[in-house]
């Protein structure tokens, strides 16, 4: 594509930087761009760069903030006794998504991978077993993804965690609601009915 | 999605303003911003900002400029004698894309349009007739849409344009490039029959 305007080009290029947007969606998001309040776009632009530049990790537990210590771990009314153990800030916002925990968390800030050469001390775990240190903590959710890096990771976490006087839970594997049987894999099929639970009316409805 | 960050969260949703990025691609845009390099973040929102603070309209041909007057306009080596007509901006942009036109340009900013009430006036007409006055103009090339818009303006633009010592030519229509005939709409192969021109050897080399 040729511009006759240079501020045009570099939109453009900038916008086609971004993972997944070709320069002819680009070149769209450009003319939207055009078309809108100039203090509109001032506003879209500054929280973009706000963003990067202004954005933290919690010294607590690891998790995206605005302030040295996230929302999270500052809120009096969370649960300081559970501590839910994820690989990514990701999983807190699909956590918090549920509305079902209350309690702190612990971003480990990815899994152990000897194939990527990610090895437990290239997550954050001193600063778990500080947090652990401390006393306060009672119970210790493992929610980590169901794939190798997971396991290992779950697995690794597990042999420190049983030395200390904790409850080390993980979240529950099986089928998942909406879901026919027909279609589940075996293997959460199996493990959902090894790990069954007593009927309850509420477990049916999400 | 529930955010702990307040800046993740007005990124997501200002890119989730842009038309077509859902909020689920607005979140893993930011996250991709995220991993960027805090500079390089700096420059892109600079360039979407700059766009829309600074751009403006040529003087003489409404083209997209940086400048009061466009490059294309300022380019002493472009062809006076000819001015192009078209619709937007964007289809300067797809002709001068193809590098076979060398005079200058006309934007008329939209089409003639009675359903949505758009009439001559509402278009950068007065300019065009003014930039013809002077003499310099030998032919204007209409590059308009075949859409009953397009069509009507044509019609509209000839009718003035005739009482001028003007050589008026239209873009040719005819089959594109790697068309297969027997999928050619028969208006198109049909007029393409009617203004069939002498065989040459570059005309079937893209």
């Amino acid at each position: 594509m040729q511009f006759s305007s240079r501020l045009m080009e570099d939109a453009v290029e900038a916008l086609h930087s971004l993972p997944g947007i070709g320069r002819k969606t680009a070149l769209r998001l450009a003319l939207h761009l055009l078309r809108r309040e100039p203090q509109e776009v001032e506003r879209f632009a500054g929280a973009l760069n706000r963003l990067r530049q202004e954005v933290q990790f919690c010294s607590v537990c690891h998790n995206l903030s605005d302030t040295p210590t996230c929302s999270i771990c500052q809120n009096p009314r969370r649960d300081a006794k559970v501590i839910c153990v994820v690989a990514d800030f990701r999983d807190v916002m699909a956590i918090e998504q549920t509305g079902q925990f209350k309690g702190l968390y612990h971003v480990l800030g990815g899994l152990i991978s000897p194939m990527e050469g990610i090895g437990p001390d290239d997550l954050n775990t001193q600063t778990l077993w500080l947090r652990l240190e401390s006393g306060t903590v009672e119970e210790v959710l493992l929610a980590l993804s169901t794939t190798v890096e997971g396991d290992t990771t779950n697995f690794f976490l597990y042999r420190r965690l049983q030395e200390m006087p904790l409850n080390i839970t993980t979240i529950a594997r099986g089928i998942a609601m909406g879901d026919e049987l027909e279609y589940a894999d075996e293997l959460t099929l199996g493990r959902s009915i090894v790990h069954r639970v007593p009927y309850s009316v509420q477990l049916n409805t999400p």
